[in-house]
């Protein structure tokens, strides 16, 4: 039987740490070494979250070196604005680096800067977020692999939540970038309330939530806005595409669910009849050899329960002949496809092995 | 003490008739005299929701016009195809009518037959038709008044709930249409399960739809779609508006939030220097009489449990000025505005009451 | 037209002094003149509640006797801990209260005082709490129509939530003492999660609480035990009552459901023949001339979604005679029934108005 | 690598067939080769349930014994009443038999027929009846192992949702039964709405059981009352224990919670020092070997969340001394633990594998 490779979680007392210890403890290759905390530091994981109490009772521990030394490969599921600082130090020590912040998200440090709020300067930092790539697997995954065949401690930037249903919805579209009017991209997407992690807040109160949907930081003010931007610049060769992205919070824990809108160019529809089937064909190539993704049976519409506790995402093609308007819908769980689970899949490409290595979980059911 | 005017429901034991007698039963002006139900006909209305058990202990009756001919209005609670069945005779016998389905919700019999596929034949029927007014009280209002005043027995086709929430939404931008671009128009709503009334359906189960969101009848294919247009184009004096309607079942007994996209032109943002103030204003302008609509303050977005139990609407406006788009927000509760607090609205103006009374329902609490 | 009652609330920014004002702004006879609050005086009620703009825009004040002094009643809706500090005050200016938290609601200080941990020692508080009454209203109508009667202020102790659920459900029984073994009471009761108020906290956090039940202070651990075997005590003219108090949280945001076991003594029943249908009379008689109590038809079970957003309580009777075990479950809104309803139950009487003026709320439909 | 073992599911598409197939399907050593349907045969298990599109597209058949007759073990996940009729002749094929219904629970066939309603005449049928074993693994391991080791097709009775909380929850008092009063068990568990399976039922929809909590059949009128008094006198050697069984409906998919009441004996109690920690004891023994049963730390209360989409138990015990009243509460996941999980360690058993085998399942996080 061969050696398990060693990983660690910074942060893993908030939901998306959680989510990667309860993933990596089945994980058949891979053993936990390290769960980092700062707050809960020689407590107790099952401490922290009783329920796990038999499963996860290992000790949290600081971050620090000598802690993390011995590890093949650190997971960041910290807030914003840490991973930048201690990164640095683990891949000049050979460590694999997954971050599931924003962190290293961003070539370009300017739009980090601006949304985010960190200064980035340390040198090493700006070399490594040079080389980082952004971990949104079925659209990288040969940059990942030749990332993981340098031979060299590589890092990856772990796309955000609402950012993979999104990208994964929209971009076989963008990449037929001449079928589509740029400027028309809308994204509605609905959250369960896990994704404002465990940090209290009036606004995650059962009591506030319950029973209700809700809108916020509405037109140009949800920093998944200019990741979408740049990934969708990015995977269509393009400049200057700007869009608007509508987060909700919806009344329900996990799961994601993302309404596109896009509009196609007159021109192209008239020479190509573009109709449903038409846009149909283009997302069942796309992702005819991925395992996570699955298109829809005509007419069956995405429920994000459907997805809840797996990896997958599923994906739905509806086209309004009368507007020109195409309305792709996707489901992902945000915090398995949508963060941990992906990290998970972007970990065994760094690590050799299966990329669906520990994935293989159904949905809830019913 | 004044004499209460006689008011029945048909169709009382679905969850729109419910809605109503629970708004009825404390309405200082009128009583029930007729609770309406082919199916429980003979029974306790507390036998069929036992939680109202010593508040409305009525026996329902069938829809036989002895059992009507003394009312002084008749609300239609049934399923789409009944009203236009039975409203004519009601008509004659000089008793209004509220009709909450769709029966009268068109000028255009040929739309109504498209979509709902009920042929319309009878000639008082179409002569009914031709005088109905669309019940969207807070633009319609003069109209309504008309009829009351008319002294003859008048009929209101009671708005859909998606559509009464969007109308909200909307209309004070459409009343300005030379701002906007018309064919930009996405309604992305979302609401609770009650929408798809207490007829048994897996889709409907519990288990199905808890912890869950999903959109449905997508790209033209839910029939509020053609009442929004038919709607925006009378409000805005247009032909030919066509939209984009996304209904989404969100996991909440109760309540709509429409989130509304529309494209301003280039040539009126420029020359009016429109900003998000501007667009308050037209708002604020649009509703400051109106006690049941209330726009909320600068970044403080709707929750549709904020308006669960009343029959208020509320309101935000959104702008992103780099693609010149306008996000409406808007939340109702869908059997209270969005059906029996409205249709109670309605029947206030006919038979001459205060318009709000029986409707001052604080909303649930917390 | 009669002047309304000035009416004021201390802590009205908590959950309970939420939803007084959502009750009193549609009383008929009253008018709220304060609204309370430390941290938030000077903004508008709607600040902190921005679903009630444009309903309750009032700004908040601090609870100074310059603010309180021309009030007719004044509700305490704070913590525990607080009322009994200023409560002495108010009285002597005439002013009648009603403390919606537990410091009036034991006669036995050294109770309170163990389970609260507030030492009582100021003389004018003493002789108040001698005199105070425990507002269960269908039990002490008489001794508060005689304080409402004395023409001086009165100081009314409104029961807690779960208690008034139990109260309600097991005092018909306690008043026949004769039958019970009194040693025998198990209270398994179980409510949202509105009960636990709107301070910040991981166990009330939507992620933590949805999708799950759970028991807490199980076993004589909490302050509703006490408070329990105090009032059994009274109604059955015993000493020494001890009973097993079971508190659930359920994921629902309002609504307590208590499930009451009692043994019923072998003589007793082997005498009078008890059957389910004996102790139904029972009830039936108990109940008959209040509004608020209502025993369900044979075999309807009670849901607490049945009674929400209004001051009803539905009870069950059930009886296994294998075991001699009378089962009575019983539902409530802890907001309303079980503490905001009430209390204005309580205020009704102490002015002298009708008992159910401004609490003819129809329950939510659906 | 060794050949997988063929099973086949009976009754596949409802809520029970549904876990179990999502369990199989990530099994390491079984594989799905039928799964059976009369209502959706020739259809794919994917177009009943599209979330699993690419999961499981398998097309569903007929229980006809020649689809049958080569599996090596059979699960029915069908209606009570279904598998006493087919099971005999699976058995004769040598063909082993996990029977999620209640057909195989009662060695006393009167009890089942008094209960469920459908007589048991044919021989076979009577023959297999005597040797099925209940299939509470934790307590009845040593008769399974004995069935598995003869080498013959065994059928295994899969014991009921809440009858496995309630069980693991009393059973290790039960069996030092000379602590207890036997009469004075009572049960108060609250399940999740999946346990009402996936037919059409109003009491099912969403609208009615949402944000709500109700009692059901209460007073020796549930199924699984006779299902527990059955184990608890032979757990314990007794004859004629009765008890209190108290279903709830709690607004939740998945999950139980069983809150388990019994009064321990003066004199034993008196004699043996008896308090918490003597209790604990007794469950930290009785479970220490097991790795799905789980005692938690002092003071921390199960939630049913903590269990979900898991096969573990979490166990509390509370002791109030001054009613000498042991409170056990205990939480499964209904489809995993109370069925589905369960009777995959049943089929591990009787196969020969690991107990543990596929159910090593974290639970959802969050």
């Amino acid at each position: 039987m061969a050696l398990k490779h060693k990983v660690g979680i910074i942060g893993s007392t908030g939901y998306t740490g959680l989510a990667l210890a309860g993933l990596l403890i089945n994980h058949p290759n891979v053993e936990i070494s390290f769960l980092g905390s700062e707050q809960y530091a020689g407590q107790k994981f099952s401490k922290v979250y009783p329920g796990l109490t038999g499963l996860i009772d290992m000790k949290c521990q600081k971050a620090e070196m000598k802690n993390l030394e011995k590890l093949d490969l650190v997971f960041f599921a910290t807030p914003n604005g840490i991973a930048h600082k201690t990164a640095p130090s683990l891949i000049k020590k050979g460590i694999h680096v997954v971050d599931l912040s924003a962190d290293y998200r961003f070539r370009d440090l300017k739009t980090y800067e601006k949304w985010y709020g960190f200064k980035r300067s340390n040198k090493a930092d700006k070399e490594i977020n040079k080389k980082a790539v952004y971990g949104l697997v079925e659209f990288m995954r040969d940059e990942i692999l030749k990332l993981a065949e340098s031979k060299q401690a590589a890092l990856i930037g772990n796309p955000g939540c609402y950012t993979t249903a999104t990208i994964l919805a929209l971009s076989p579209l963008l990449k037929n970038k001449q079928m589509l009017d740029l400027n028309s991209i809308i994204v509605d997407a609905k959250s369960g309330v896990s994704g404002a992690g465990r940090k209290l807040a009036t606004g995650s109160l059962y009591t506030e939530v319950n029973d209700s949907i809700a809108p916020y930081n509405l037109a140009n003010k949800h920093r998944h806005t200019p990741e979408l931007e740049m990934f969708f610049n990015h995977i269509s060769s393009s400049k200057g595409i700007e869009l608007s992205f509508s987060p909700h919070l919806s009344p329900m824990t996990n799961g994601i669910l993302a309404t596109c809108y896009v509009t196609l160019k007159e021109s192209y529809v008239k020479k190509h009849k573009v109709n449903e089937n038409f846009i149909r064909k283009i997302y069942a190539e796309a992702y005819k050899d991925e395992s996570f993704v699955e298109l829809l049976d005509k007419d069956i519409y995405p429920r994000s329960r459907w997805v809840l506790g797996s990896n997958r995402c599923l994906i739905q093609v509806s086209y309004d002949a009368r507007l020109r308007r195409a309305i792709i819908t996707s489901v992902i769980d945000n915090v398995i496809k949508g963060a941990a689970g992906q990290a998970v899949q972007n970990m065994n490409l760094l690590l050799g092995l299966e990329e669906g290595a520990g994935l293989k979980l159904s949905p809830q059911l019913p």
